[in-house]
């Protein structure tokens, strides 16, 4: 049986062209439905023609009508209000109504999120939904980072939330069995920190998961923790500071590469070399960020997402939608809630 | 004439080896004497080994007796107290003295920091002194960060301060004309942010400066700004992610590089392609973080410091010495601490 899953047609910087293209790449390797939502108009001839471009005749995918779409640089409560016919929201709408297993958009995030919490809303007890960042890592084992989008200012009790959220989705959705949870601080020992991971620590410790106790920034890359918990401020300036370096590293191993044709000559000898180097650390491979404690299954990818990150953005949604994942949220929060008993 | 320079000759992982070799390389290649602080009956053979070695007879090295030394996992606050003759400490008095015009250690950070603070004091108007990290961007000019030496839950005046010194140090030392500062946050408009920022944004906004308003983690690496200040944990953060992510890319890059033999004589072909990247991005180029706001010259490197690493670290302490910069930082604190005027 096919699950559906409803794609933001006009999400990426590109769009519509990686989202018609990453839809048909999902609908041939895994068992979805598409649907795409946007213009009909714009969709219907460029979704034919990619169709005839790969010989494709038939394949599970619906175009739905949404006749606005939320650009990357709207402020994202003005453009929630005043959309009130955006793709996202018509998405999302699909979600809440059972017509849909997931969404996924690799549109404005900040759009995304606020229209994901206010058409689907949280799931109960959980005060605040929490994005998370899918890293690679040296052990070839993703991590786990949330909040990176953007929950400010967090109480311990959202932290204690974060971790309970991450770590479920890392056990049902990346089958990782007894994840090992970490806080994010600036030493390990636990008077180390500052006042919100110093108050959030007994929370996380009293918590029934496999607690690390606090971490540091190098381990969100060296494969030491599954999850790591901080607040969105902190996750969001740590992912793109990794955004910025990895972009750095990238440009100046270029730049050397072809300072001389010795060097030219090396670089076309390990082309393979550095292409899986590249796949190793791409993002797109790890297809977008899902974002917890909603109603609903939502996934937020790059705004330069590519056809083979939309289709990763539908495969992480439709294995998301598959796990329970928030079924299982919603009991461990009721559990989190319940007092610790003496007896 | 010569610079006097003490060096902590027990900080470093491989402590003294690194330190006298790098000492040696800073008399030979600057105009500095170099005093090597720590146990003088293990420095004395070492040094007229690796001397001799060099085939060198005259350096203007000096060995200054200290007989204890702070270890890197040792608490900072417990370590300073109880070591009342440790190298840190008996080459921060010599900088108080005026026997030298500035210390460099690649120790234990902590300790060095609350050493520096006990024994040189913070210079007026500074309530918080601050670590500083240089890091290389994609335009080839460094970029200054600060704090990154865990000032944790900072006040908006703390940032305000943090703007003014790192201001001055990118003018006086970096030679760079009117740098530009950003406030680091979530996103560009004066709005995005968390509450310090959000109130430490109009502060930094009527100082005398090129402020360029609020800037995100990429922003670090990308040339767009000269000095970025922060609170000291996401300061810490952002540093050890950046390590972190670093440290994932050279391990990926060798072994995708050795995992063919065509890539292995790619990569031989590319051997000096691949040392200009790594330079370009080796933080033992910047040679250590100075400590901005004590009433001295203090430097800290990476605990990792090469003899090369070492050199550089003498090398910022002498420029930051020549520079004057901490009677401009006084000289700048004064002057914002003045109310605005209205008329």
């Amino acid at each position: 049986m096919l699950i559906d899953i409803a794609l933001d047609a006009m999400g990426s910087d590109k769009a519509p062209e990686p989202e018609i293209r990453g839809a048909i790449l999902a609908c041939r390797q895994l068992e979805v439905r598409v649907h795409l939502v946007g213009p009909e108009r714009t969709l219907r001839p460029l979704l034919a023609k990619q169709m005839h471009r790969a010989g494709l005749r038939h394949l599970p995918i619906k175009i739905v009508q949404a006749s606005e779409c939320i650009g990357m640089d709207e402020k994202a409560v003005q453009a929630v209000r005043s959309k009130r016919d955006s793709s996202m929201r018509v998405g999302l709408k699909m979600v809440r109504e059972g017509a849909v297993a997931g969404f996924m958009t690799a549109g404005n995030t900040g759009a995304a999120m606020a229209t994901a919490k206010m058409v689907l809303g949280a799931l109960p007890g959980v005060d605040r939904p929490a994005l998370v960042a899918i890293l690679p890592t040296s052990t070839g084992k993703p991590c786990v980072l949330l909040d990176v989008g953007a929950n400010v200012d967090c109480k311990p009790k959202n932290l204690e939330q974060f971790a309970v959220m991450g770590e479920m989705y890392a056990r049902s959705v990346l089958k990782i069995g007894r994840p090992r949870v970490g806080l994010l601080s600036i030493g390990e020992e636990e008077s180390k920190g500052n006042d919100l991971t110093r108050e959030a620590f007994p929370l996380l410790k009293q918590l029934p998961i496999n607690f690390l106790g606090n971490v540091e920034g190098r381990d969100i890359y060296n494969g030491n923790a599954d999850v790591i918990v901080c607040d969105g401020f902190i996750g969001n300036v740590a992912l793109k500071t990794s955004e910025g370096l990895a972009r750095l590293v990238r440009d100046s191993l270029r730049e050397s590469l072809t300072s001389t044709v010795t060097a030219q000559v090396g670089a076309l000898l390990s082309r393979k070399a550095f292409n899986d180097f590249k796949k190793r650390l791409d993002h797109s491979e790890y297809g977008g960020a899902p974002l917890l404690g909603v109603r609903g299954v939502c996934i937020v990818g790059h705004g330069s997402s590519n056809d083979v990150a939309i289709m990763n953005g539908i495969r992480v949604a439709a294995e998301f939608a598959q796990a329970g994942v928030n079924a299982r949220i919603e009991q461990s929060m009721v559990v989190a809630d319940t007092p610790v008993s003496n007896y």
